[in-house]
């Protein structure tokens, strides 16, 4: 099949829209509205950061390694039956190209709304690929072996109106209207092959520098592997050794966990520092004092019990083996509640690890297992997806490392 | 009835929460994660905009004169059967006591998440009547005589969800984590006097000082009326000389407007430009070349067709008479798509005005009537509220004004 064409369809006549009825309004139009002089005077001195970009192209896509900005959407399409892969290839050119444009604050090619795009703020836009995009693509010997769902947890409530997914798109930008265009432009473009399963929009909040806080008050992030270290490189991007294709690629486990803060609020600050097993107001692991002291999980407390308790989330969840260490990139969900409910909010958990079976499962286990945590959260929604490298330049296409991979065999 | 208490639930016990099973995980703690270090050098420089404050105390309530901030939630509540005056009052209170702290950065009484009140972001909180709430108080004789549904128009596809409330909570900020916080205090704070009818989360971003755009791309909000002017304070702000009690209060208009993304982009900017009567580049009325030159609806090119056209939305919507003005105040909407759609935007348009019949009406039925935009947009939704006047300083309460006038009557 021939890559889509987006030729954008002939305006419709002036004529046709002159053709209202309507008699002339009244002749005087109103003066612009100043919303107050303070906001003017901002002007001269504040860099406009909404005009920031992240690099589209590089060894790895941006949105991993990258700080996250306030605002995300996680979009999961299923591809269209038939859909081959020729098709597939098709597709990721436009999005290589749209996204190219967008996160360089310029308009897609054929881009309905040019003006949109002029405030990239920090735009990043990651594709990743579904389980059954390989099958798809007649690809399935390039599948890595942690690319299928996540096994039942008997914590889960999954509603699959969340799960799964062929194909995601996570948008990450400082501004909502700039993710909004992004979702709209990469959505639209490539309507005739995918048909959109969910999209999910997520935001977080924190000072410069400082870490976010989740819709239970806690500092959440704290615990991480940093961007640019041998770390880091180790345990998220992949070396090419297993899957030739995706040497400078990762994995993303997206996890829909919805809050129970109704049931929450029965819960004071020291309820909530030993669930957690850090403090509510600076996020100090209970065995120290500060944000980033090192948890430690042996010191007693005068009664010999742990001052971090065995049952809560970060003693659960702390690593057992180094290689269990993944990256946390997640964002605050709050969406209208359901009839009778005041509030319907939670996490998209999204981590990055080269190897799913390996880094993730094995604390997603052990807190299904048990978790303090897990009275007052509910997983609903559950995707894994395979995320290819990045584009070392102009010419290429996400994705090609797999396609050119099966091309010349 | 007595006023709804606050108090917080006894925490649950500690040796409780320490009752988990689980093993001590291993002992050793990651680093901090630093996003790159660029982030940190910010800090010293740049005043965090996040802490900027609006006053809560005054004539007017908050969030109508006051410029927008990115962020807004409108949330519409309707009173549990059987509440009464009483009751509304305490409501009102607590509205008010919630509403005076969190919009000054401080924790709400018994704020269960006291850190994220930590970042007010300009956060205001208006509140309004509907219709129903003057039954509810036995107060069908205060109720203005404008404060009742719009009626219908040929246009409108409304869904009973989006449309009614007897009371609605504007919340507006810079940060969606703060608009969260304050709906969820707000919300729960009250919950055995209402329940939720709907939320409606909106945004709109542009640089300082500038106009923002909507979905469509069009620069929206050039023509309105300024604050702090003679115009607005005669147009929006009531003056008593109706309803006593009202003085300093106005209404609010919500319309939730769908629009049809699709079929828009098959028009090409003249398109555009032509149905809104302003460019798409930079909101210029077509008879001008700048965004705030005065429309003159009377120009006409070679061939004597008018450069406005009298169909466009700016043609329609104009006032004819001076009394047709008020102050538009909307934000944009995105949420998930239906199924087999790829898109569910537009805009919440919000408009505020002393007498909906004399302002608001008049304009919307000549749009109902014909304007060229209505090929493009679909209101679903539709709300109205009286929205009293400020809280003139610490002890009063939202509505005092209204209650007090019949208390002595
Ligand atoms: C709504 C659900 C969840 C909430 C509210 C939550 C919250 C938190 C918080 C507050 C911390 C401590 C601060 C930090 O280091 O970030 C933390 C740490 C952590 N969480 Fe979660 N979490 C959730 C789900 C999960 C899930 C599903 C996983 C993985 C399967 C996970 C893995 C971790 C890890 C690995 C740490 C760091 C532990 C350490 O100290 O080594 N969390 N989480
Ligand atoms: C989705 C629906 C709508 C969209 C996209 C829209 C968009 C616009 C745009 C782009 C302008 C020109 C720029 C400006 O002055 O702000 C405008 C002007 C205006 N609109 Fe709308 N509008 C919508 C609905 C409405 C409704 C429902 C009303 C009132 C019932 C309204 C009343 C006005 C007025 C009074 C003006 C200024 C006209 C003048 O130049 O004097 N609009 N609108």
């Amino acid at each position: 099949m021939a890559e889509p064409t987006r030729a954008r369809p002939a305006g419709l006549s002036r004529r046709r829209l002159l053709g209202g009825s309507a008699a002339v309004a009244g002749a005087a139009g109103a003066a612009g509205i100043g919303w107050g002089a303070a906001t003017l005077t901002h002007r001269e001195h504040d860099r406009d950061p909404a005009l920031d970009t992240v690099a589209f192209y590089g060894a790895h896509q941006a949105g991993i390694a990258t700080e996250p900005p306030g605002h995300a959407a996680f979009v999961g399409f299923d591809l269209v039956a038939g859909v081959g892969r020729e098709d597939i290839i098709g597709l990721l050119k436009i999005w290589t190209d749209d996204a190219s444009r967008l996160t360089q604050g310029k308009p897609a090619l054929a881009d309905t709304e040019p003006e949109l795009a002029a405030r990239p703020a920090r735009l990043t836009v990651t594709v990743g690929f579904g389980p059954q995009l390989f099958t798809a693509a007649q690809l399935d010997d390039q599948r890595p072996h942690w690319l299928k769902p996540l096994p039942p947890f008997s914590i889960d409530k999954l509603d699959a109106a969340w799960c799964g997914g062929d194909l995601v798109l996570q948008i990450c930008a400082d501004e909502a209207t700039t993710v909004s265009h992004a979702v709209r432009v990469l959505s639209k473009h490539v309507k005739s092959l995918v048909s959109v399963k969910w999209v999910q929009r997520g935001f977080r909040n924190a000072a410069k520098g400082q870490t976010m806080r989740n819709l239970m008050g806690s500092v959440d992030g704290t615990v991480n592997i940093a961007p640019d270290t041998p770390d880091f490189d180790r345990l998220v991007w992949d070396d090419g050794g297993y899957r030739p294709w995706l040497a400078g690629g990762t994995s993303m486990v997206l996890r829909r966990i919805a809050m129970q803060l109704e049931t929450w609020d029965e819960l004071d600050a020291d309820g909530r520092a030993i669930t957690i097993g850090r403090t509510v107001d600076n996020g100090a692991p209970l065995s120290g004092t500060k944000e980033f002291d090192e948890a430690d999980f042996q010191v007693v407390d005068q009664y010999g019990i742990p001052k971090i308790p065995p049952s809560s989330h970060i003693a659960r969840a702390h690593h057992t083996r180094d290689e269990e260490r993944f990256l946390r990139r997640g964002y605050n969900y709050d969406d209208a509640p359901a009839p009778g409910q005041v509030s319907n909010s939670g996490l998209l958990f999204a981590s990055f690890q080269r190897d799913i079976d390996a880094q993730y499962l094995p604390v997603q286990q052990r807190l299904a297992e048990f978790d303090a945590l897990n009275q007052w959260t509910v997983p609903v929604g559950s995707a894994v997806f395979a995320i290819p490298p990045g584009v070392p330049g102009p010419g290429g296409y996400l994705g090609q490392q797999l396609f050119d991979s099966v091309a010349t065999r």
